[in-house]
């Protein structure tokens, strides 16, 4: 079987969350979230973030964004997002299905910056013919592996703050850009500069698991009712809050993403040695490099990666995740393979 | 900590699907359910149906009534169910949020007949200023939990093809309705009389997992997209392929139920020597006794159960679940309790 | 051609409407309801409500009631209605289309009273399980013909008030509720009383047009844009402003409806006089009298009706609606019928 | 008051039309469109399409767009759109809030071809993780007034059928493309090559009113139970009945929007006796020139009009649209102030 950099979601589940599951299987909990598990670990999340912020964990990303969008939406207001965001392009049009539309904006490298937004709403003032933009969807990762500075994330959250506009981040790989070797925010940061995040658990050792964390007061309102309308409120809720408890938990979610970003930076740093372009720097766990045709024809007999644009007729860039267990040998065969074909 | 019988979702998981889980967790598998669990899973199904079903797993049971409905229903069609449906009155409004009312059908014991449906049929005529009945919603076992005969199920079954209507069976209990000690049906006839249900995982023994299952041909088509669309396509698809293999292989989901039966057997049985009255006769896993206030109050002291109805100013019903997990010695101490107080 | 007592929406338009058409045809006007005849008519509504209500002109009774339930609830949130709402009966789903649940009430007279709100609520405290009741719907008159008393609406309006709840008015024949002979009612009163209602015009002499009336300012808010996103924004929004000012100024409006009133009034006083018996006492343009299915075969050959209920095998009820333009020369030649068949 | 060209809605009703309603006003009809005038304009519609399609008469165009997709369109479904389209702009998000994306396409001149709609389809193979793509929306004439010609459509139309898309026509403008000196187009055609148009009353000089025409039979199914759930069936029908037989008579309708076309023609004209450039090129009722922007301003101070879209610090394109009613004084009083300021 091929080695697979596929996506961060191939492998299985963190050895210690599977322990954790069996330790705690045999008592009698409440269901829907109210099992003592969770409750532990949304406090252990609150913690970090030093808030009181409310904390709801559903089972995937999907999911958590169709859910805080349509729940902190009215009808006719719509979402504003990079045209690389992930519910503009993989969710099969779930927001749009709760009655949404996304305004999709170019950028160079995934992340919107206040002059981005600015452009949006001087568009949209002919009211009421035109959708009313309100919320601001951000991935940090973005979709491009690309991580928000202190700076840019501080002024995108002020100028929503000073606009009425709701600031929410994908957090599918918010481990991943936290740990970056060049993040300059911590889980504290995000909690006081976004409205709602979400904590991803997928992509980094969990069964499957997102928190959805809401830090903006003005938004506290029966949520709990929009998760279990949409189908997210698992009956054996403990499942999840053993899971972020684990992950939590001496920091192991951050131990996790540190290791796919490390071997996604030794492939980087190869690949740079002989002088190959990126479609964006590597600062996390996805490397986009861009190859020769020939040579991604002969790395794909051995690898499982997506071809994720095409570049000319010569080159197309390649997308290559790196995961929580993403080992040495791994790294070191697609190292010595390119060796031998480039 | 007081032992509950208040549902089938408190307890832990099946160690059988925890070692499962264990054992398959280091290898790399395609995700979105394309993994080979998912498949080989889907394969022992379909065996059992001795068809060549459609098979999807999704995480929960108002996720598979939601995605169903809303996938096989155009704008305009709606659902007739019984008034005790679980689509009507513990999801939170899921059916009519995707667009689709639900005609509610008042009945004896949860169980719809084609009478019913007829009734319905005749008060919808007045073209296009109702909406259209077309799909029938029913649970086996029944939230009294009832189930139906092979008579009934074979002569609604028969009435929904002649009338085009698509009937669709809520399985969250299916494990509990086939196990019952006075079932005439098996998963064979289930395949054969529906075009669409469910078997549910959650509430026996699984740590998530319902196995939607398009038995007719018509209905295939696209499913895959309504899935992701609603949130409902799990990334590591092989959590729950793992599962619902190791509930098919040596039928441990219907030994499982059975348990779970047979402790609630006990349960009516002792309540029976007592001539204590059942809103509905025990023949899965609920028991709905009729019990003293002043009974239920000293029994709330050491179990949880919930008062189901109000019966009159000295009496309520009360409902008790019993589990693939109960043991005789809770069975046990609830007599003992019971002989006490009564 | 036989005459049509069907309903109150065969008959064409008042000649004053049609006149002021024509006068007013050939200047310029904004379009979307800025036009200087909808401002003037929302004056006049506002002087007779002595209010500074939000007023928004629509073009039928349906989008009417489906554009203010789905701007006025959040996802999760429901309706509570007489079981003979039009909104549950003949509407094809149009609120649950937009994704909320009506909870149906059975009621006598086709009123709702705060004992039906109580029962409501203690049955959904379920939370977040089952949906929750927000907006409660009424209609004056009723769909029975029957109206509130000024006590019976105030009861409710207080209720409703002192529970969080929105009080909503499907006004399609408000015109008639408060032109009854026994109405204690003005609109006023409606505007007081009520969070939202609308003043119907379609059956009531225009050729379309409700007018939608938001009195509790905590519900003003971007309507606008729920009516255009609904499709319900008319271009040339002069058609209803010119309408509505004219149905206003002299009152004609309760004019017309007052003669649709007298003329249902006497083929129930001629009704009466031979002992027959009606679903509900007749205050308003409707008729529902009790009668032998031999006679109702007799009269249907000459008039249009329609059979509204079964009785029992050998009656049933029928429906006779009156209108702004039924004559007395059509009432009595029912009543000429009715001698000679009864 | 300035006259106006900022669109053709600001106008009353043609008073041919104005008269029919007089003329039929006091007979007693049908609701629902099942008048006799309906039946009568639908005949004569599908008489000058050769065919024997459904046609619904509805209030608006944005409530056809939303109506004909959302019944079209299976949840999962999206369409494609030129960027430029009204769907896109001047709709409130009204198609995505019934659930389905659109996708924006650049075009330089407001219409779509066959190698716009390949590359959306190369662009959604990821299934089921993104929308699918299934009808083709267009305008004739289009947001910027230009038209198909016969071979384009025709292309189009073909292109669509082999790939199992749907082609919808917004014909908003329709009278105005057909009506255009350089038109290759007759309504017999549009039936022949699209699935689904509309036919617009509004722009056109009726009060309101557009009409549906389905002319694939594929597609006919149960299409007034959508109209009715979404606010769309008028009560009395026979106001949108009489007003298309009316237009339908004698080519009114093409008469009037050639009015409109001539006199936007000489505005084009004229401006290009001083080498002005467009936008695009005036065909039908929409004149686009590119103007300094001290001379906006002096006309703004004499006219009403659209500022469309900043070209660059000195210049604007600005829209003027002419109407049915669109007098030679106006045209020439707008001439005369150009010649003065220009």
């Amino acid at each position: 079987m091929k080695y697979s950099f596929k996506n961060d979601y191939s492998e299985g589940y963190h050895p210690a969350i599977l322990e954790a599951l069996m330790k705690h299987n045999l008592d009698q909990q409440l269901g829907y979230g109210e099992d003592v598990y969770s409750k532990e670990a949304k406090k252990l999340v609150n913690k970090k973030l030093q808030r009181d912020s409310q904390i709801y964990f559903v089972s995937g990303g999907t999911q958590a964004n169709l859910i805080v969008i349509s729940a902190l939406l009215k009808p006719y207001q719509c979402v504003i997002s990079a045209a690389t965001g992930h519910i503009l392009n993989n969710e099969t049009g779930a927001i749009e299905a709760t009655g949404h539309k996304i305004i999709s904006v170019e950028t160079e490298d995934g992340k919107l910056k206040a002059e981005h937004i600015i452009a949006v709403l001087e568009n949209h003032q002919n009211k009421p013919h035109q959708v009313m933009p309100k919320l601001v969807y951000i991935s940090n990762s973005t979709e491009l592996g690309t991580i928000y500075s202190k700076s840019e994330l501080t002024e995108l959250s002020h100028f929503c703050r000073n606009n009425g506009l709701i600031l929410y981040m994908d957090g599918a790989r918010l481990g991943h850009g936290l740990s970056s070797h060049i993040s300059e925010l911590s889980l504290f940061d995000i909690g006081n500069l976004t409205d709602v995040f979400y904590l991803g658990g997928t992509k980094n050792g969990a069964l499957l698991g997102e928190a959805i964390v809401i830090n903006n007061e003005i938004l506290f309102e029966d949520f709990a009712f929009s998760i279990k309308q949409k189908g997210g409120l698992l009956a054996k809720g403990r499942l999840l809050g053993i899971q972020f408890l684990e992950l939590m938990k001496n920091d192991l979610y951050f131990e996790l993403a540190k290791n796919a970003n490390v071997q996604a930076l030794k492939l980087s740093d190869f690949l740079k040695t002989y002088n190959i372009q990126f479609l964006a720097e590597t600062v996390t766990n996805q490397v986009f490099p861009i190859l020769d045709n020939s040579l991604i024809d002969a790395l794909a007999e051995n690898f499982e990666f997506y071809i994720w644009k095409k570049i000319n007729d010569e080159q197309s860039a390649i997308r290559l995740i790196t995961s929580w267990n993403t080992s040495d040998q791994a790294v070191e065969d697609f190292i010595e393979a390119m060796k031998k074909y480039i």
